[in-house]
This record gives structure tokens, sequence and C-alpha cells, in this order.
């Protein structure tokens, strides 16, 4: 059990049970946390997800399995990672795309042994983190890749682009002659005729570099990272890192078939953890502030004597769908009452009087701009729904 | 990890990793507990709700800590439970209150002695489950209570009703003189003021024999019970369980606090796997269809080679924010398209087919009457969702 304490002003603190193992969060995280997830599970819903298992703190891998006709669920998949990220508004960001297949086909024409594609495979995955140089270092002097072999490698991997890069890989003289990356090239195609359908085609690039560490994938691979540009020389926007990543694997799930059928299975998983850092860094460097509560309005009272006026108004307020509150006491200051907006956020109050009782008014005011202004009582609920839906 | 297959046409399966000891459901109870879920914490932040633990599926406490002036928080809980209650459609419920300080004042008055008010107490909390006969011989026999003593509680604890059996209490010559009997019964005819403003008094009923077992309370108790018409007699309501409760708990947090102040707090209790099985259990009887996606349309063509231009429409569609889905099929025949809808509830098919697009129109069927209408295409957006808002 934790429990959290507050001042005579403290409202609204809450005693929740915690399972073991769970890690705490203050009111803050829980606000940025709680938005990211709304942004996922509604992005998910919009594409006709079926939740299978409990934790809605887990829910942030997306998966199409079945047999159905080329690259549709993995473009679909594209889709929602393009969908999450601008609804986020992490920033600039981009996909990168390759193939499994034209990885190895790759390998293949650039002589590489069957024997050290992997393992060729994992350096190349470090391109995003170190120079070639480097890389080209490791594959030659570590894993012993003839110098031949990994300067081939090193022309096919700086390249990325579009439908232009595809079509003239789908012309190399030596890629076009490899069966492997002649499928992966032809898929690649028609994947990224859906995603101009889908208009997102201008946030992705197909990257040779890309590799993805996971030997389980058997076709497509991506992986989403945001884009910074680079200081104050905004010479070109660097990657600061991969927010989501997926892709086509086969055979995975039929490791759990009893009878050992392979099903196509194309996933997406959102690193949830990386974006809530991202966010939290950045709200800290904004000092901007963060709401911990969605109330909309406070209901407040001018004069003394008024809680029963106020009680009936909230009450009016609540059955409608209302956010609101009200100080629990009996007399408040008015001067407290619009603190206690001020520190929580709240951008509307609700004031009641005996003129505006008399007048079947209520004054309200916004906290932001001081503006006050009297609306009839049975327009307040419109009138709040109003001013709060831009916000 | 827990994969789950599906058939050819299977489709949007999920393989999601669930934490250790987490248990798992099925996408029907998924839908359910969803649904709970939302009502709970939609009426949560209607309050001013702060959240300042993870676990979103142990979010089924509200409690409100500081020092406020009397009854004012501990009439928001109340109407917190009816919200929530009402909301759910859980049926006929009512909100049972007492008061601790009530039943102390009670004892002392009948005659128990200092030293059984605890034990007492625990036989009384029997009363829901055990005719009075019952609790009254376990009060004499095995507790050692004296038979008058027993007498005299059993004639107030078989007391409840509203306001008025207050006021009688009030005049009560015993009780009246019980300074923390008088102390109670003041604060929940004040109560019951407040909960006539929230207009729930009448679901309200101050009922004597309530004690909950809890010793931490201090104040005001609560719990919620459904009730049920007796088979076809229909004489009386009978309680079939609690499905919330809570009170008021002086004294508990104060052991958290490094000085151990006394934090006064008011809380309810949601019993969330009591909602759940009820739920479950009335949707197995009623046989009716549960759907475990939300998807509001399917896009559809009713000839060969008009994928690209289902994939456009359905990503006009995601844009605007509808749920839709499409078959991963390059040319899926009709009637497995409208089949599928009615296989999973999707209410809505937008067709696409060579003369709709000449005409700049989709037309829209209605899969449960078999209805079809042209809409615009600029015109379908705002369609599907009016068509689906009342659904």
């Amino acid at each position: 059990m934790k429990a959290r304490l507050g001042g005579e002003e403290g409202k609204h603190k809450f005693v929740l049970k915690t399972p073991k193992g769970t890690r705490d969060y203050g009111p803050k995280q829980m606000a940025i946390r709680e938005r990211v997830f709304i942004a996922i599970i509604t992005c998910f819903k919009r594409h006709g997800a079926e939740v299978i298992d409990t934790p809605v703190f887990e829910l942030k891998d997306f998966d199409i399995a079945g047999q159905f006709d080329p690259m549709i669920p993995d473009a679909e998949c594209l889709k929602i990672v393009h969908e999450i990220l601008s609804d986020l508004q992490l920033g600039d960001f981009l996909i990168k795309v390759n193939d499994r297949r034209i990885l190895d086909g790759m390998f293949a024409v650039c002589g590489v042994p069957d024997s050290k594609f992997r393992t060729i495979c994992s350096s190349v995955d470090k391109l995003d983190k170190m120079p070639w140089e480097e890389v080209r270092s490791e594959m030659v002097g570590e894993k012993g890749l003839s110098p031949e072999a990994a300067d081939r490698i090193g022309e096919y991997v700086q390249l990325h682009g579009g439908m232009d890069l595809i079509e003239q890989l789908l012309q190399d003289p030596k890629l076009s002659q490899n069966k492997l990356a002649k499928e992966g090239l032809g898929d690649m195609k028609l994947l990224f005729e859906y995603l101009t359908l889908f208009g997102i085609a201008g946030k992705v690039s197909f990257d040779l570099s890309l590799a993805r560490g996971l030997d389980y994938y058997t076709g497509v691979i991506y992986e989403a990272v945001l884009l910074q540009q680079e200081n104050d020389h905004g010479e070109e926007s660097v990657s600061v890192g991969s927010v989501a990543g997926g892709g086509r694997y086969d055979g995975l799930v039929g490791m759990f078939d009893p009878k050992g059928r392979k099903v196509p299975c194309v996933g997406v998983s959102i690193g949830i953890e990386r974006i809530f850092s991202i966010l939290e860094q950045r709200l800290e460097a904004s000092e901007e502030k963060i709401r911990t509560t969605e109330t909309q309005v406070l209901v407040a009272s001018a004069q003394k004597k008024l809680l029963e006026e106020r009680l009936k108004l909230i009450s009016e307020l609540w059955d409608a769908g209302i956010k609101a509150e009200v100080l629990y006491k009996k007399n408040p200051k008015l001067l407290n009452q619009l603190q206690y907006c001020e520190d929580t956020g709240i951008p509307l109050v609700a004031i009641v009087g005996e003129q505006e009782l008399k007048d079947g008014v209520v004054k309200l005011r916004v906290v932001a701009t001081r503006e006050e202004v009297n609306i009839r009582r049975e327009s307040l609920v419109e009138e709040i729904r109003r001013r709060t839906s831009q916000l």
C-alpha cells in the first residue's frame, strides 16, 4: 500500500495498492504515460485490434497473423507507426525499412560465405552507431571477411532512398541475379506502392544498412527513429534513437503450433519506455506545466453560506459528464478558490452568488484571462464543453 | 509470451508478452473488463482524480485526504459510487450507510461492556447473511453478552430508513444522551442533506445493521449492494452481494506520516472482480453477442482489381479517426467480406466499385438491415460517425 500525504489544502490524494514489482510513478509521469497509452490504444483500435491479454500497461505490440496477400498487412503496420508517432507529436521522424531477403542476397553477391551471414549482419546492424570504417575493420579484422567482400558491402549499405532506389537495385547486374534479393526487392516495390496510397511514403526510407539484430525476422524489417536538427548548423538531421520497430517473422509462431505449421506474422512494437523518457526530458527542459488532473471547471462562490448552491450546481455538472471540482469547505475565500485553479491548471471557474441565483445565471470566469461572463444556467454545460474542447 | 493462432480467415491476432503472475483473459472477458475500467476511470476523472501509481488495472479506489468541513468529501464518495453503478447498468442497487460512532454509541446505551464492542460489532456485521435470531444466539451463547443487551441491540439493528429515521433517533431518549452517537447522527443528517442536493438520497439507506468488519473505520461507513427481485413472487428485493464499499478512516494514514500526524481520509473501493463476474454471468445467460473489436466499417469491393482503391479509402478513414478494417486479400469475394462483418459485428460496409468511383460516391451498406445507400465521398466520414454514434 502506498499513501500520499497532502497539506491542508491538498485535495484528492490516492491510496492505491500496487502489485509487487511494479514501479511507482508520480502524477506528472502518470499523466505523460497515460497520454502515450491513449494514443497507442486509440490507434490500435482504429485498426481493428482485439486484445487478448490483460495488462493495459503492456499493450504496445500490434501483430497480424495469417496467410494474406503480400505486403498489405506489412504496409498497415507502417501506417500504424506513422499514426502513433504523428499523434504523439514527438517531432520529425523517419521509418527505415529493409528486407531480410535483400540483406541475405546482398551478402551472397558480395561474396560473404553462408556461415558468416549472421555475424556480418550483426556488424551491419551497428552502422547507426559506428562509422563505416569501424564496421569494416570489425568485419575484416575480427570476423575474417575478405577486404573485397567488405568493400562491396560498403557500397550497398550506404544506399538509402525510395522507389527510385528500388528500381535501381532491380536493375543492379549482381543483385538482380540473386533469387532472394529479387523477391525482396519485388515486395519492397509493392510495399512502397501501398505506402504511397496511404500517403506516408515520404516518411519511409528504404535503407540497406538497416539490419535489426533479431534472427527471427524473415522478410521486411523496419525501425522508426526520431530526427533532430544538428545543433545550430542544421546541416543534416541526425537520428536520436529508435522509438518503434518490427518486421515479418513467418517462422516464429510455428514453434507454438501443435502441428508445427508456420503462421505468417508481421508485427510492430512501440518503444514506450523510450517515448516516455523523451517526453519527460522535453517537459523538464521546457518548464511547461503538466496537469495531473483533467478538471474542466471549479464550482466556486464569492459569498458565504452558498455551500448548498455549490453542491447543487456541481451535481448538475457531474451528471452532464463535466469534470468538476469544489473545495471541501463551507465558506472558502474566493481568492483561495482562484489560487487552487492556478495551482492545478483548472481553466474555468463557475461562480454562484446571490445575484446570479436570482438572475438564473452563473458567472463563468476564464482563469488565464480573468474574463468573466454571465451564462444562463441552462446553457452552462454547453458553454463549458465549448470552451474546453479547444484546450 | 502468449500466441494465439487463427485459421486462414483469422485476422488481427495478438502476440503479447504478459508479466508473470498476471492472469490471461479471452477477448470477450477483456471487452467486459475494459468497459468496467473505462466507466470507473471516467467517473474518477470527472471528480478531479489524480493517479499516483501505475497499474491501470488496479485503479479502483478513490480516496480524499485532508482536513475539510464535515461530510462534503463523504457525500462525494457516495455520489461516485452512485455514478459508477448507474453507468455500468448493473441493475437496481442500494447504498447502505451507517457510522462507526453511531454503532459504538448504540452498543454503549444497550449495555455492551467496552471490552466487547469489537466482537459484538463483528456479530452485527453478519446480519446480511444470517437472521437476527442466529446473530443473537452467537452474541449471548458464544460471546457472553447478556440477553437483555442483545435484545436492546436487536431493536436498533432492524431499523433502516432515511432522514425520518435520523430525526427519530436524534429524539431517542437513550441514544441522544450518548455523545458519540449524537455526533454521528448529526453528521448523518448533514450527509443526507448533501445527498439530497446530489439527487441520490433515494438510493441511500441509513441502516443500523451495517457494521463492516474493518477496524480502521472511524466515522461514516457504506456498502453498495445489488438488489434482485425474489423470483416470480417479487415480494421484496434481496441483496445479491456487495459491489462497493468504504468509509472514513481518520487514523490510518497517520501511521505513514513521519510526524505521526493524523490525516483525515475518506475513501471508496469498487469491487471490480465481483462486477466482472456479474457481467460475465449475465452475458452468458443472455447469449448476447459481445464484440471484441470496435471497428465501425469494413472497406470492401464487389469487383476485382480494386485493392488500391480500398487502401486509398481506408487510409482516408483512418486519418479521419474512423475505426476501419479491410481484408488483406487482393481480390476478396464480396460474400466473404460481408460474412466477416457478420462474424465480428462490424455494423457498416463501405463498398467501392467502378461505377461508384466514376460517380464520386461510396456505397454504404448497413449489415443488420442490408440497406444500401450511395454517399458522396466527401460526406462519408460524417455519415459513418452519425450512424455509429447511436450504437
